[in-house]
Order: structure tokens, then sequence, then C-alpha cells
């Protein structure tokens, strides 16, 4: 098998770690496997270097961060090959540019535009262990570039389908998947296949495991992508297209997100543009709204609530004090101590009455739903934020996701 | 004028000199100059980064330890340029390879085959300042290389010959060339010129300002450099072209070495090959030998004498071992505490006696001269250690270089 793998910066945090990994690289190339690694900086060193820019200023240019940034990673690489080599494994060091991770120009979240494995492969048929800068990448311009959170998984995932790899394991410091957070719920099960569709789902709600980015590239590209644990042995997680199996289970898994804030504006009148010039001017300030809901018109008048990630609650008020009196309406809340609780699985789609039984569970419990959203796979209701575990439990407990027997 | 500055490690050890620099390059482009600057790594961030290839392994891969060591002057760079940004003054980071730099692929100590000035003048024609990361370039195989010891002047006379600047200062914690040694002459003069081939000897000779390797392509290109201080103001020394000022001056400066150790072969037949066998032996072993004596023969025997690293002693008296019964010598003598002293001076060549004086001088004070050696601008003689600041004060005094009117 030809597998790429990728460990963050838990996993090589020290020179111990560094070599910890080198021997299981070198296991899995002992067994016969063609294998690439994909590493981030040694924990902590990010935080170190991004400290020495604010020394200076708040707002350091983002082309040097860039350069600043993209140093600890290849000081990752070298030594990871060093260690390689040390064992008896040739390993050759190669840097984003090396690998060929040709990005946009959009410094400190460039994007991919195409990924030239050329030299990689050639490594690989010399028997060579190429060791790959994660994160970075350069631009056409030929400057260096990186490519925002959680870009470590992107690269790897990117040399997977670069050089069509059979397999792009991520190492972390969980072992897979879980159907909910395990801190809320003792018999959360960890999942031994998810769909990408499912994972994008789970990550865009808050599971912080894998960002969306690498999900959706892995999708579109075909990789099969598994989640496993650096610090013990286990089988992980495996990313896959959607099979039959899957379809029997209705609901996959329940997360929740505690990091949004809502908003309400109350009598509104009820015109065409309205709902325009509200979401443009908050769009303008570059917030992101998540769910919007606009209630029945009464006496035309209507009430419209949408969620914003709570960090930008300051920038919302602002704006919700001038958009208030422009728009006529009578006056605005924010709520900040909300949750939003979904439940994920592709077998909704065949299966009815999932949502019902969502809202009567929570009704049971006594939780008070604000605000339903809805996709194929996916419900959404955003309810108090004190209940939350309460809620994510009995979820959990009444679509019997301790037990059931998924992917097996 | 177009100036290239380069600031060694101590000199953008913490942020805050980094910001010192940062104030010094904007004086010398608010002046009216453009300005690139080539910085090395933080001081003590090489030492770290080698000691953690230490903790893996003694002989890690040197074209690893290339893309490990590489990452320091990375940093700098990226911080120079953000704390230029922040006084108001455009800079933009870059690395070895994208100012230009190509070398050969000896890793760790590469040579520099040509420089490609392009990007650096297309961002002094925007008004932006380039600051290029010292000691690094890349290969024809595009991989990453550093350029050995003294490899930060390097770059900065490659770039300044490359885009034909008018000066390259080299920035460090001393503030000229001195007549000798102030630690040892308290008289000692700081020159305020000095030429290019006086360097050469002086720089051969142990004077620790500068590498050889930079002055000598400073004198290729015709480079102007100037060695000035960071921490303090003032004109520093230029090394240039001689002129006939130097001329006048017979003695420029005194200095010394004291790394060095003595060999004698006694006894050794005097025949054709013996010392093509003696010296071919020690260059396969890698060991530099300095000076060479051979005594008048006598009864066809001869006695051979000359000087090596002190580093190399061990391995020097390993290879004595053998070929003292080899080319059937009667026995050989190692001496460690030796020392040779030496004056310089472009004045030489015009000036007759020189040689003759210096024998007076160190005869006068009872030192006696085991070894010589001269050279068209140079004289060098090897004495005991135990008399080596006598004869450096002595000579110093002698040849009257605490008042000489040397380049006003």
């Amino acid at each position: 098998m030809l597998i790429v793998q990728k460990y963050g910066g838990t996993s090589v945090g020290s020179i111990e770690r560094i070599q910890n990994v080198a021997a299981k690289v070198a296991k899995t190339r002992s067994e016969g496997n063609d294998v690439v690694v994909v590493v981030s900086a040694m924990s902590g060193e990010t935080d170190r270097l991004v400290s020495l820019a604010h020394q200076i200023t708040g707002t350091p240019s983002e082309r040097e961060m860039d350069v600043l940034l993209s140093s600890g990673e290849r000081v990752t690489i070298a030594l990871l090959a060093i260690a390689l080599n040390n064992l008896g494994y040739p390993a050759r060091a190669f840097t984003g540019r090396q690998a060929g991770i040709v990005t946009n120009s959009v410094h400190t979240k460039a994007r991919i535009e195409r990924v030239n494995g050329e030299r990689v492969l050639e490594a690989l048929k010399h028997g060579v262990i190429p060791v790959i800068a994660g994160f970075q990448g350069i631009s056409e311009g030929a400057d260096v570039t990186t490519l925002g959170r959680g870009g470590s998984d992107l690269t790897a995932v990117a040399i997977a389908a670069a050089i069509k790899a059979d397999l792009c394991d991520i190492y972390t410091d969980v072992d897979g998947v879980y159907t909910t957070d395990p801190n809320i719920v003792s018999e959360a099960r960890k999942l031994d296949k998810i769909s990408y569709e499912e994972m994008l789902e789970l990550a865009s709600l808050g599971a912080k495991v894998l960002q969306s980015r690498s999900v959706e590239y892995a999708a579109k590209y075909g990789v099969k992508l598994r989640v496993v644990s650096t610090f013990k042995d286990g089988s992980g997680t495996l990313l896959t297209e959607e099979d039959k199996d899957m379809e029997k289970v209705v609901v996959s898994g329940v997360t929740y997100d505690r990091n949004q804030a809502k908003v309400t504006i109350v009598g509104v009148p009820d015109k065409p543009g309205i709902a325009a010039k509200i979401f443009g001017t908050i769009a303008n300030a570059n917030i992101v709204v998540d769910m919007i809901i606009q209630n029945v018109s009464q006496e035309s008048l209507t009430d419209i609530s949408f969620t914003v990630p709570r960090s930008d609650i300051n920038k919302t008020n602002e704006i919700m004090k001038s958009i208030t009196k422009e728009i006529g309406a009578k006056e605005y809340e924010l709520k900040e101590d909300i949750a939003k609780v979904s439940i994920v699985g592709v077998g909704m789609k065949s299966h009815s009455g999932v949502a019902a039984k969502m809202f009567t569970v929570l009704a049971g419990e006594g939780i008070n739903i604000m605000m339903i959203s809805t996709s194929e796979i996916k419900i959404s209701c955003v309810i108090d934020a004190k209940y939350t575990e309460l809620a994510v439990r009995t979820l959990h407990k009444a679509f019997e996701l301790e037990n059931s027997h998924k992917g097996t």
C-alpha cells in the first residue's frame, strides 16, 4: 500500500516524540508499505513565533507572517528525516515548495491550486521516505504561503490525492471520531466508519477532529481518510463514500456548539429588501451568519432571529444599533448563553420522523427549542446553553448511539 | 547610494535589537539611499537547532541539517521586515532562494555559483526594502543549501556584486579592523582603510572580523566592503583596491595565531620523492599544512618541519608514527605550545629591510624564531607560545602602528 501519514504538533512536540513517530513510520515501511509523512511544527513553536512578531506590532504583514510561521515545519521535517535516517530508513525533508504544493497568494489562508507530486513520487521510487512540511505552499509568484487552520491535514490529503495514495492516516491525540463528546457522555462510542458528508456536518458543527476543508478535499478526490491515535494502537475511524451499512443507521452522531450567539430583531416592517439590508450589512463586516429564522408576519410586522459567532458579538451589537433605526424596527435583543445541538446521519434521508423524535425527546426534558434548522442529513436546534449536556446525553441515548453497529 | 547592510546574529539577537536594526536601516533609507539588508539567525538559534539534531544522532545528514539550520534566518528576515513595515518603511522578506542565490550542492558548505538579483532590484524599484536571509541558497536541484562559516557575510557581498551596490556594510560587534588585537595592545589603532590583499592575509592569519571567502569575493567583483559597529557610531574600516596612501605605510597590522602545532621529522634521507610521500599522506587525511621548512642537508640527511592545526594533532601523531618508519627517518617531534606572529602590509613591496627589522626586534627581546615564511605582503615567524603577547606588543611599537596615518 501507498500510505500518507500526517502527524500534528503534539505528536512531534519533543525529540522523544519525534523519535516515536520515526519508529511508527519505520514500522509501516518495514511491513512492506510505501510511506509519505506530513508533519506540523512542534507544539508551542507557532505560538512562540507569533508572540515574537506581536512584540513588534499587533498587525504584522501577512506575507511576512507566512515566512515566519513556515519556518516551524522546516525544523520538524529536518529532525524527523534525521531520526528516520538514524533508524536506517532513507528519508528526505521536503518543504511545501519542494513537495509541489502550489497555492493562490492569499497569505495566511491560501487555497491549494494544484499539487505537483513528481518529486515525492521520484523519492518513493528510490526507496526514500519523503517527509513533507504541512501547512505551507508556494504561490505562483514564488512567495511562501500558509494554508490557515488545519492546514497540515489539508497538505496530507492533497498529497494523498496527487500521488493516488491508498490511504491517508491523520494521526492525532484522539483515537477516532465519536458518536458524541466523550467528556459529556461516557457511553460515547468510537465510529469505525463515517461518510464524508456526515463528517462535513460534524466538522462544521464544531467537532474539532478534522477541518471541513480537508474533508471536502478528500471527498472531491476520493481520498480514503482515517483518523487514528498517535499514542495508542487502534483502527481509528475511516472516512469513505456512503455505503449501505451506513444508511441502516439513522443517526450517526450528536454534536453541539456553544460558540454562537442569537440576535433577534423585533417588529421589523414586513416589506421587500429589508432582509437583504440587514444581512448585507452584517456580511460586509465579515461576520458569518449561521441560522436565520423569520417568524410569520402579524400586522405587517415580523421578527427576525439569527445566530453569529460569539466572538463577533460586539461588532454585531454596533451594527444592530444603527440598522434597527434605519429599517424602522422596534428593538433588538442579543442572547449569548445559547447552544446549538445537532444530530447527524445519512440514514435520515431514508427514515422519516427523525426530527419529530428529536423535538419530543427535548420537550420530554423540558428543554425549549428557540430555533430549528435542517439539512438532508442533519437537524439542529438552538436551546438554552445550560441544557447543553442534558440535551446531548438524552439524544445520544434516545437514538441508541451507545450500541448501534455502524460499519461492522 | 545603493547600500547593502549585513547584520550578524548578535545584532539581531532579540526583538529589541531587531527594532534597533530596523531604526538604523530606516535612517539610511530616509537619508535618500536605497538599502538592501542581509541578516543572520538570532544569536543562539543555530546552536539550539544543532543541539536538537544532536539529540537524535551525532552524524545527521548534511542535506537535512541545511533544511534545519536555514529556518533560523527565515525567522529573522520576517521579524525585521515586520519591524520596518511598522516604522512605515515598506519591506519584504526574501529567503536565499527568493534572493536568487544559486549554489552548488555541497551541503553545509556550498559555494555560490551565481546570483540572480532581479527580484531584489524589482523590489528596490518599487521603494521596498529587501530583507534577505544570509547563509543560505538553493542548489540547481532545488534543495536548500547553506554556505558554511561566515556565510552571511558572503551573501551580503554576493548580493552587492549582483546588484552593483555602491557599498556593502558589514555590521558587527567590533567597530573596524585594528592594527592588532586591542586585548593585547591597548594602543592598537582602528584602520580607516585596508586593501583586499592585506585583509586576506589578516583573515587567513586568524583575525576573525571577516572570513577569507567574503574578502576574495569582494576583491574579485570590486565590491567596496566596510566593517562597521552595530552598537556605536563610527566610520569603520573600508576595504578597497590598493592605493598610493597605503603603499606609504610599510606595515598595516600585526597578527598572531595560536592554533597551530609544529612537527619536525629528524634525519630524513635526502632523496627525491620523500617530501611528496610525507605531505601526500597528510593531505589524504584532510589535514591542512600551513608552513613547511626543510633544513640544509648534512651527510645526505635532512630535517623537515611543518605546522598543522592544533586540533589535528592526534591524527598527525598517528600518521607520523608509521611514516617515520616507512621513509627511514630517525625520529619525529611534536610541539604544541607555539604561536605564529605575522606582520602584514602592501608597503612591504616597495620597502626593503622589513624582514630584517622584524627579526632584529624579536631577537632584541630574546625571542627565538623557529620557522619563517614570507609572501609579498606578509612575514610570519613561529615562536614559543609564551612570548606571543610580548612579540605582538614589541612589533606593534617598532613599526609605529599606534600613530601611523594610514588612509587619511
